[in-house]
């Protein structure tokens, strides 16, 4: 059995917790490698993050969410497990705090610890007749005006439908997952990840009788930016990650992947416990 | 070929589309049955609604969105397509305008009209160990407190988990049908009718911090409501039409029911136009 | 110096808090008179709540935010001060812990203590010719459907003109004071009490581009009830404690009462510490 | 009398009004100076916008409401009328109509046209010991992440009181007048012109307890920036128009200016049949 390790960078805690892992895999024989970008002064073999992916039999992601989301793009269409292990407070997807992580290797080795299959966005952006980025997204892909640009107009198609036209700061299509995440303080609703489903948040709208709507999971989103006279550019965001410009008439398309992220879930807390904690529930 | 027909009662224009319905009938030499609490001076044989539902291969549904949520009912377990004609503006389900009724009763004949199968709700009301209560939605089910009282708590549960304890003026659970009727109101996302899940929308909530929250269909929802002192009962209703008082402790259990609700579609507009059309997307 | 003493009734604690005010009371030559409804074994003089506000120069009110929006409604037009402690967790209104009580006593004495002037709402109910109830508000006024109800309708006028026609669940009213209680649960902003001003928030409504009216508080607002066909009454409700059945052509007028309420401020926390810690801001 | 006139520049039609607005002052034996920028072929006497502003009786603004957020700006701390002839749709500033343009002058000539000071806004952003800039705002002045960054982190006092820290996508802090702009599709409530306040609406706050907050117009606002680490600037813009981009530690003072703007109002239609006109009220 082999394990990645992907560390949040310039996190001093980070270190003690892979020694702690490296520790635990030499009492059951197990290799680690870290990856290479963060593996400075750990004593591991390092490999470049694709690499790392490639060959793992599980990710564990130590950090925030922003690590996993960021090991998750990593490991691309590969369908290793991904275990998050975050440095601070609890995660929506790092799910195990750092006292957790050796009885939950433990169980992953057992067998014993559920693995849930999280769907994930392809994500295409094109322009005129070409192709101009692709991408993979397990929780939203953005699309927003520029800072000092006026609002942008989003034509938007479900399977070929016009829904509507979103005019205003933008528009997050989100999975479940991303569900928690921007679309949250966007006012979208809370989408239980088991479930298989696209959510459209609309951002800022100008037309106050707007709402989030909620796609079955086989729909094809298309979006098609057109831009007031006068702005320039619309930005393209993945998971809050990686960005693009987009031009006025270009055009993307959002489909669910056919390659689902694989997400390791704490034995120690159900899926309501964390939106509990993470929400603040049971407080006003 | 029996038609039966459902009419929203003391509408004037109702006895004019019942008119051309019979004309529609004869020519095809399609059987007509009117709903004897509303056949008055309708010269066409009558029956009991449930009889009606019992016997028909389609039952045309002639008011609003109320009307056909009431016929919906009254079908109860059995799978009759229903197409709803509205007398008035477009509605969410009464998708048929009135000059395209024969249009689609001749496609109904055809076969070449959509029948699309929406989730319903299967409610049960427990107080101690009795069933008090047993209903079918096809829109929702609410649980209010009562004007004068004060705010209720309603501890949920999702298959034995506890979701959260909603503190505030209620929730409604409601099917992806019903996401456009009171739930869009209390702030709920859209949920396209193709998708299945349940949808749970806090009422004024005194949390600020609660969301909707989407779930699978195989969920089992239970409520457990619980009064605030001086507070005498909270009311449930069904599909905003049938309503039984609630003590505390009672608790509400809501499933998918196994039987769909079987609603012909417009051929004419899609459902984004029909979103457009009732929620006046396209103006501010 | 004189001081009336309510409390909210079947609270154990209440009883310890009065008799350290009594001791407090006793040392500082403070005569002390308890509100008969309440007074039970207390030892001291009783007297019925309006007489009881009639003579004192400052009244202490011990529990929460509800008991002293009853004390501000027995109060009247009378100005005496009013000095919320509360026996739970801190109120909006309530400022002043159990432990801080005595502090805050002796400030009052000194004159080195902060008085608010609150503004409050003067409500009319006009049932054709007639006056058919007058309310003091310090909170809110809300009309709402009852439970069973279908939606009312609420044609609004300010200062004559119309507004709106609210058609859902209801409308609050609400002082700056009150929109941190129902109001804010509906979607309302929090209007500083410094600010002078109503607040018009509807309650669930049917149409998606409502939003909350902030209004100046010179303005006379006018409803106008009217009560779709099946819908039998709808209910007025003051301060969430006061209730009053309304019928179809009902009007209530609200303008701001020319007698202020009095709250006694506290020095130990200031306006946004209060929201701070009632909202759980620092939390998401 | 002396009119200037500025116009929404390449605007077909605005020449056609300007036309229309210069044989009404030849018949009136009032002077016309038009907007050099955007003079053209009109065949007027120009003057750079600031020089128009100074010498004029009244100015008007023909486009929609950018045009006229722009001459408040250009005017400055001048007290000149401005009367907003909108080209397309009814703006919420420019209120009159083209075809109700002459009668609308013939009443300010007559003074029987109602003229409302509305508030504007003094903004400074300070750097270290300097002030970097300086402005004025009708509508708002808004603090966003730049399209890329992560949230920006918006320390927020009132008259030195901590009021909090919003973290999210920005902060709008709005006129009455820009309650119905920007802030509106951001969730904020209406606040009517008469009123005399400030208005702070959260941006997609991350914390979902956040509500928009209405404060005294005496209320001197600070807001302290602070960036997350990775993300490079936030951008500060004036009425949507002029933008400034703000550094980690730079501070933003706002006050209530001493210099309102002078607004002609229309006396077709009142400030509630303009807010029914532009929400589209009555629709659902």
């Amino acid at each position: 059995m082999r394990i990645g390790v992907c560390l949040k960078p310039e996190q001093p805690d980070a270190k003690e917790v892979v020694g702690r892992l490296i520790g635990w895999a030499q009492q059951h024989d197990v290799e680690v490698v870290v990856d290479a970008e963060t593996a400075a002064d750990v004593e591991a073999p390092s490999a470049e993050r694709e690499d790392l992916c490639a060959g793992a039999d599980l990710v564990v992601a130590i950090g925030g969410d922003g690590t996993l989301l960021s090991v998750a793009r990593s490991c691309g269409t590969r369908s290793v497990p991904i275990l998050g292990v975050n440095l601070g407070t609890l995660g929506f997807l790092t799910e195990i705090k750092r006292d957790e992580m050796e009885s939950a290797l433990d169980r992953f080795r057992e067998g014993t610890i559920e693995i849930e299959s999280r769907m994930r966005l392809d994500i295409e952006v094109h322009r005129e007749e070409e192709t101009v980025g692709r991408y993979l997204a397990l929780n939203d892909v953005v699309i927003t005006r520029t800072a000092l640009s006026r609002m942008v107009d989003l034509q938007t198609f479900a399977d070929g439908l016009e829904v509507t036209t979103y005019h205003g700061d933008g528009l997050i299509i989100s999975t479940p997952t991303g569900s928690t995440a921007y679309s949250l303080s966007a006012a979208g609703p809370i989408v239980l990840p088991l479930l298989e489903a696209f959510l459209l948040t609309p951002i800022c709208p100008h037309a106050l009788n707007q709402r989030p709507i909620v796609l079955p999971h086989q729909t094809e989103v298309e979006v098609r930016v057109s831009l007031m006279p006068g702005a320039e550019a619309a930005t393209l965001t993945v998971d809050g990650q990686e960005g693009l410009e987009l031009g006025a008439r270009d055009r993307v398309v959002v489909r669910r992947s056919p390659h689902d992220a694989q997400i390791v879930t704490s034995p120690f807390r159900n899926r309501f416990e964390i939106l509990h904690t993470k929400l603040n529930w049971g407080e006003r």
